[in-house]
C-alpha cells in the first residue's frame, strides 16, 4: 500500500488532525503507533460503532494499533463506574468491542488490548502522575477535563488527575498518536503541552467528528438514539427510534446521522447496498448516503418508512454482537446490576 | 515500664490527642507503632527540635517509631521542593535528623527511617491512591490541606492529592498512630473520615502544639528566629537573634519559647541546667523553666542578656549537629544550591 493509501485510510472521515506533518513523516518511514482508549463507564452504545471504524481504517492501513479499556478512568471519573464494578465492567467492554470488531470485519490478532490497570499502577508509571500533577494547576485539569470529565456541583480530586494519566497513556503505551473524538480536543492540547514539559514527545491527535444526537448532546438529546445499546433486541430498538424526531424531507435528525455514520459505512465496507422497503412494499437500494439523503429530502422516503428500515437494518447491523454476547449473559448481569 | 509511665511519655506535652481510649488499648497491650513524617521542602530549621524530643519520648516509651521522610510530597506540594532537587534535599534531612537525634541521644537503632518514594509508587498504594482521590472531594482535600500545603494563587493538582497521599501513609507504613504539629490537625481528621471508607481503620493521632514564632506564623513572623538553621554559626545566630522582639519583663516573645519547648527540655535531658551570666558576669542557674520564667517577669534578667545567653546556649546545643553537617558540605551544596 502506498503512503498516500495508508494516509487516506488514517485520516480518512477525520474532523481534526494535530500534528499532521509528524503524521506524515512517521507514515512515510514505518508504521504508526496509534491507541484509541475507552474508559470502563456506562453501557456502550450504537455510537461506539463510528471509532471502531476508524479503528479499522487503522489496521488497514498497516498501524500497529492499540485499544486501552481505561478501566481506572472508570471511576476516576466521578464514579461513573462504581469502583467495586469496574472489573465486571471491563469484561464486558472487552467482549462486546472484540464482537463489534469481528462484525466489522476487523483481525483481532492485529490489536493490542491493554487494560488501564496492566500499567497504571506501575512504578514508572505512578511518578510520572505525581510529577505531571505537581505542574498541571487545577485551573488546566479542570479546562482539560470540561468536555469529558462529568460535570458536578462537588467533584472529586479524581476528575483533575483524569486529563493527566490520559496524557501519560501516550508515553506508557508507546504510541506516535491518539484517536478520539473531538470531544477530547482539550484533554490532547493539554497533552500537547504537558508532555515536552516532563521531557516527553508531544503525540499526534486524531479527532473524529462529534455526531449529533448520538454521541453529543448538542441536538435533539431528548432522542433515544443514543441510547441504543449494542445489546438490544430488534424491539427494543424500535422502541427507541419509534418516537424520534423525524420530519418529512428534513435531513437534519439523527437518524440520518445513524444512516451515514452507521448503516451506511458499514454495509459498504460488507459489500452491500442499502435496502430500504416502504409500507407498500416497494423496495429501493441505494449505494451511497448521498443518494439516500437526496430521496429522503425530496419526500420519496417517509419518515414512517425511514424509521422502520433504520430498526430493521441496524438490529441486522448489531444481531451478530448480540449474539456473541449473550453467550455469556452472567457476565452482562455482573457488569451491571 | 509501666503502661502508666508509657503513657505519660508517649502524650506529655501533646496539645491533643484524637483516639485516646484506643491508644491506651494499644498500650496496655503491646508496643505502639507510631510515625511521624516531615516532608521534604526547605531548610530544617530550629523548631524542628521540638517534634524529635518527642521521638525520642515514645522511643523511650518503647514505641516502634518510623521517620518518614517525605520526599514526594515535597513537591507535591506546589514544588516548595524542585523534583530534580528532592533528592539531595532528603539525603540531607536525613544526615540532619540522625544528627539532631544523636545529639539528644537517641538510640537510631531503635526507629526506622523510610522515604516515601519507597513505597508510594509500589501497585499497592497506588490503587488505593486511585480509590481514594475518586471518594474525595476538591472541596475537602483543599480544606484538609489548608495550614498545611503551601497556599497558592493557581494551586497544582498535586496540592489536592498531597493530604490522600498522608492518609494513606498511615496504612501502608502499619502504623497506628500518627503523631505531628496540631497544625495536621485537618489532614488528620481527613484521614480518619476517609480512611474507614476504604476499609481501613483510622489510626490515633497525636498533635503537639505550634510554637508561635517558631514553627507557625501567627505571632512575631517578623522575627527571624524561625529562621535559626540547624546549621548556623554562633555569628548566623546571634545575627538571628539579636533583633528580635523582647520586651523587658514581658514573657510573650520567641526567644522564651525557645527556651521553654528547646533549651530547657534538651539541657534537662542531658541533665544539666540553664547557666545565665550577665553583662555584669553575674551567674544564675535553673534546673526548671518556671524559676526562669519568674526572674525575666521580675526583670531579674535583661533583655539583653537573654539574647547573648539565648545565642550562646543555642549554639551549644547545635554545634553537634553542624559539625557532623560539615564533614559533607557536598551533600549541603547538591541540597539547597
Amino acid at each position: 500500500m502506498s503512503v498516500e493509501q495508508k494516509l487516506y485510510l488514517i485520516t480518512r472521515n477525520l474532523q481534526e488532525i494535530l500534528g499532521e506533518e509528524e503524521l506524515k513523516r512517521i507514515v512515510s518511514e514505518r508504521e504508526l503507533n496509534v491507541y484509541w482508549g475507552t474508559a470502563i463507564t456506562g453501557k456502550p452504545h450504537i455510537a461506539y460503532l463510528v471509532p471502531l471504524m476508524k479503528i479499522k481504517d487503522f489496521v488497514d492501513a498497516g498501524c500497529n494499533v492499540k485499544i486501552l479499556f481505561a478501566d481506572i478512568h472508570g471511576f476516576l471519573d466521578n464514579l461513573k463506574a462504581p469502583i467495586e464494578k469496574v472489573q465486571h465492567r471491563c469484561a464486558y467492554y472487552e467482549k462486546l468491542i472484540k464482537s463489534a470488531l469481528k462484525m466489522l470485519c476487523v483481525d483481532l490478532d492485529r490489536i493490542q488490548f491493554v487494560k488501564g490497570s496492566e500499567f497504571q499502577k506501575s512504578e514508572r508509571y505512578t511518578m510520572d502522575l505525581y510529577r505531571i500533577l505537581s505542574i498541571t494547576s487545577k485551573h488546566d485539569a479542570k479546562k482539560a477535563g470540561a468536555e469529558v470529565v462529568r460535570q458536578v456541583e462537588n467533584p472529586m480530586v479524581s476528575s483533575l488527575v483524569y486529563p493527566s494519566m490520559q496524557a501519560l497513556d501516550e508515553v506508557h503505551l508507546s504510541v506516535d498518536a491518539q484517536f478520539g473524538g473531538v470531544d477530547q480536543r482539550k484533554i490532547f492540547t493539554y497533552a500537547r503541552k504537558y508532555l515536552p514539559l516532563l521531557n516527553y514527545e508531544k503525540r499526534i491527535h486524531l479527532m473524529s467528528p462529534m455526531l449529533p444526537g448520538l454521541n453529543s448532546d448538542k441536538m435533539s438529546s431528548s432522542d433515544d438514539l443514543s441510547k441504543i445499546d449494542l445489546m438490544d433486541s430488534k424491539e427494543a430498538i424500535w422502541r427507541k427510534i419509534r418516537k424520534c424526531f423525524c420530519e418529512e424531507g428534513n435531513k437534519d435528525n439523527g437518524l440520518m446521522m445513524i444512516f451515514s455514520h452507521i448503516v451506511f459505512p458499514i454495509l459498504q465496507l460488507k459489500g452491500e447496498c442499502v435496502r430500504i422497503t416502504d409500507r407498500d412494499g416497494r423496495e429501493m437500494a441505494f449505494e451511497k448516503y448521498q443518494e439516500f439523503e437526496e430521496e429522503f429530502v425530496r419526500k420519496s422516503i417517509h419518515p414512517g418508512d425511514l424509521k422502520s428500515n433504520a430498526a430493521r437494518l441496524i438490529d441486522e447491523i448489531i444481531r451478530p454482537i448480540r449474539e456473541e454476547m449473550e453467550k455469556d449473559l452472567d457476565m452482562v448481569r455482573e457488569a451491571y446490576n
